[in-house]
């Protein structure tokens, strides 16, 4: 096997790179995973920026799909040559926070074992996977299998979107008959309406002002679409509902705007189940929450992992309820990824998301 | 039976004066009940200084212990001169929010039957219980029995503050072992500290500045109590739980800093339960919030009502768990609940809730 | 209008007949509707058979679509004309079992409000809906008004069916990504499939052996159905999950064979939700219940009544998410009833649900 | 360090012995623990009888409390010499059944991640706790440090009893108020009572018939104590609770006739939370069971492990909430464990718990 790989790195804020790295070591729990396809995430854009800060020469990307390289000596139950993916939150299992629930806060270097989104390592705190081989930690509780008969492309929103997307739904608790809205449909507001649809929602409005994704979001499940060019989009949903306000409203853009917006057409004792990765404090105004006492609840969700989330989510996708391979609308090779950058972060061609293959 | 009572009565906001008023018919579904001990709330106090708005000529209280009188057609299982309480929260049970368990957002008349905080009646949208007598609307949702044995003082905060309080512990999923911070020790938030304690929570921290609140709440079961005075509560919570922040905060009060404080010194995963009744738009700081990654929570409470609330919160006082009467710290006449006001809404001596007594 | 209906009535186990009854009168709580359709249940057959003991002389039936004719004084929101649905289940609102959120174990006339699956009135404890008219109790919290556009035959599941056979879904906490199986796939089988999949189950076993039946369970959500008289089912069901098990196994029949065949199936962890109406005692065995130490869940469900249960049902039935009207396979008019129990209690000719008009 | 140790052996049914067992090898993810106090559970004695099978040679036991001997290379986190105590229950952490939460039902060995009670092995798949030293495995999951000032009398029942116990009142989902039965008052039995008042049961009534049992019963929180040999235990709590029954019952022996007693005294929509372990078949009567229409819900538990369940569990002794070392009736030195299991599996003198010490 060859000793160094392109990587797709974090030169500074404002440059991301394809550089030679050595191919990472194999620790007892670890595995290496050649990776066949991975994507570019609204996340890595903030990376990009500078928004989000992480360590110069950082490999980027958390969203992979791959074969078994190399497994670790205490790692069981995989074979070298198995078509794998891992979550993009890739949890120990073993910490304080893992071991009650909290996959995705996960802190086992820490005294208590909790640390804010501390689950998020790929192209955070370790390196990603824009890259030939990523290092895949805690591989035991991480890696799962892909079913025989899909593809990668199939599989590829499975590590983060549409975990994070579902996830958007599943917190929010939504029960068969509620009406749902989703603010913003771009790749995890398009997840979150097939996630509440999956759900049993059986009213979903969403609000966009995109044409492709609003195409999109009617594909995947919404039933009423809101270009928010066009009218104010909470006064068409207390219109859409009779003045009753949905039972529950997905955040997926990370604005006070539609923040706000949620709160707005929310029920009295109905939730708000927030996806965006906010930049700024937020506001909540007192009006739309009855001064505290409306029995509303604000629920915030980090994409889940572990093997197990990524094994029921392949198992959605090869049930046929739900097929996210019409969101990858571009695709591109590794070499070519900072070209891949500049059409994802400008939002150009109606792209959605990226296949990126090495 | 005489055909007027007296009654304390919004006259204007900054007044509230002691009236005549005709003593209420009974319709089938109502019940007459003939206050013998009522108090003064925190809402009460906005009331009177014209914060929440309520019609001229209501009568003020929401907090009702007495004897039923006179019984409409259609309610059955209750006899005439039965010791009753009522919440401060009273629902139909009928509408389609108390049919889905949302009985505090109750909309009878509503299109939708939703009504934001709809379920709270009594000195709200009909005459309210400062006074001799109340007539309790659907009074078969409503009339508890009080248990042989208890005295009006030791069931006077059923109705609201212990309810209130107790939802807040009730709706942060206060697990056995947990760790908790209430902001404000006020009556509501010595009631959220006792409901802490009685939910399994292990380690209570409370923040006040008042040293008789500071003192009850080591009563009703706070481990440590802090005095935002001398040092600040939010690094004192921090130290105290070894950087580990709590499981649940309460906000109590109704404050942009204790709301954020809340925040602040929340574990990730964390539960901020809020109870305040709020006079502005608050604020959610970005850093407190992890930028929305943290699978936070945010949960609001309204005062759960209805005679089965009222029947378990009478089973607490009765098994001698919980003991709220040190709360009741004055006692005066309705004749002189214009000087209940002054003390109460100045927090003079000492004073948590004031019995009053027609 | 007229003052006597025609009515089906108990005369005496083994025999239902068409009797004249006088129009209930209709006091201030309640409603008479009059019925436009209305079915036959398997429970309306155990009555029948006098296995299930009701007063001679009762009204059968508990599935009214119709009409509202008359409105008691005090019900207030609906208008005479009006298309209304009412549950099997017809909870007051306002017992003590009711404002725990235990709507079916209503109780209003008990010590203590609670009263074995109380909340079941029609057809049971009081005169029920196959009839011209009938009497809607707490019409209040009973009458839901159908959606514009809305047939008969499409609501006819609504009151007892598709409320019991999503709430073995629901209750059986299905999630996203689940395996489920659903044993019988009688009417209420069949919406349990139907529940099972608009709550996110991936993959559904069922298992019948009527050929109408099992084609019908792969037209409402079924990936696999299993003929129990072709194969055994337990080991199918384990053959086809690799021997994990199934998340949720919904039991639809009320037998010893399919409660134990549940048990057989599921993962550790798991849960059972059970619909059935039992006639004997049931047995646990030993190994399937791993001596205790499995973390399994046995859940029963009565099905879920009042007004907003019917209204989300109702928003289902309008989503087009669900279609049900299939499951009416024969029409019979209220004068030959007998002869539609003859048929509906045999299962002949491939019945599931037959339509009766007056 | 030395090579062998002292270790009780099932040599065969009927016969555990001490005996001289290598001290085992550290692997990657391993601990070695030195034993300073450990204690006989009834499983173990099913075991001693032949009830439940375990490989012959297999240390037995699963309660360890001691000091940390040797470390894993990839554990991290803890120090040689702290004092620690490992659940009964070992979770791995990252098994599909950890990562969706069933820690207790762990299979990292299997295809699927799932194995009927595979979390637990100390003294059931692998050397047990009544020896010198015991292996933890996982030790980065399950190694629970000791907070100073805690005696290991103190700690003791962590591992399993309180861990068990306290779980048969959370899987109750006891809530404020409620009126709780807790049938059988052994160790786990007496731990379940103390859940339950940590919980917020308002009115608890305990059934066993040893005077010990009953008097330490009343001393853990009971309300009421039954001697089932005086009364019939079923009709008395309908007596005390007034023909309401109880909102949870929670049995904690293992026979037909507690889980039986359990549902006879069930309100509608309550829950059986069992924690026995059974030896044979049960029975559901068909009348306590409402023929399946009662909202019913029976729960079973495996006691949680894992070292966030066992840090919980230590800061409930450190709080002071919970005494459990009145439970410690005897002690006895490892070398005469024979004795110890003679006393404690004829139940004599009182015996509730034994602390071991090598």
């Amino acid at each position: 096997m060859k000793k160094t790989m392109k990587a797709a790195v974090l030169v500074e804020p404002g440059r991301i790179e394809i550089e030679d790295k050595p191919i990472p070591d194999v620790g007892p729990n670890d595995a290496l995973m050649r990776i066949t396809t991975t994507t570019i995430c609204g996340t890595d854009v903030h990376i990009l920026k500078g928004e989000y800060p992480v360590a110069k020469g950082l490999t980027i990307g958390h969203e992979p799909v791959g074969v078994i390289v190399k497994l670790g000596a205490q790692v069981t139950g995989y074979e070298v040559g198995q078509r794998v993916i891992a979550g993009a939150i890739c949890p120990s299992g073993q910490s304080n926070a893992c071991l009650e629930g909290l996959w995705s806060q996960d802190g086992p270097g820490t005294r208590h074992g909790l640390k804010p989104a501390g689950g998020w390592r790929f192209g955070n705190t370790i390196d990603g996977t824009q890259a030939e081989y990523v290092l895949v930690p805690d591989a035991q509780a991480n890696l799962a299998v892909v079913p025989d008969g899909l593809t990668d492309e199939q599989v590829l929103m499975c590590p983060d979107i549409m975990s994070t997307g579902f996830a958007g739904a599943e917190n929010g608790n939504i029960r068969i008959g509620d009406t749902v809205a989703v603010f913003a449909q771009g790749p995890i507001g398009l997840c979150a309406t097939a996630g509440a649809k999956l759900k049993g929602a059986t009213t979903i409005i969403t609000v966009d002002a995109v044409a492709e994704r609003m195409s999109m979001s009617s594909h995947v499940g919404a039933d009423a679409v809101i270009n928010f060019h066009s009218m104010d989009p909470v006064e068409e949903i207390m219109r859409l509902t009779n003045g009753r306000g949905v039972d529950v409203a997905i955040e997926a853009l990370g604005t006070q705007a539609t923040f706000e917006a949620c709160l707005r057409v929310l029920k009295p004792g109905g939730t708000l189940s927030s996806l965006g990765v906010y930049s700024e404090n937020l506001t909540i105004p007192l009006d739309a929450f009855v001064a505290g006492l409306g029995d509303h609840k604000i629920v915030t969700s980090l994409c889940p992992g572990g093997k197990e989330r990524m094994r029921r989510l392949m198992e959605v996708i090869s049930s046929g309820r739900v097929d996210l391979t019409p969101l990858v609308t571009h695709h591109y090779k590794l070499d070519d990824i900072v070209e891949a950058y500049d059409l994802f972060s400008h939002q150009r061609d109606g792209v959605l998301k990226i296949a990126i293959t090495p």
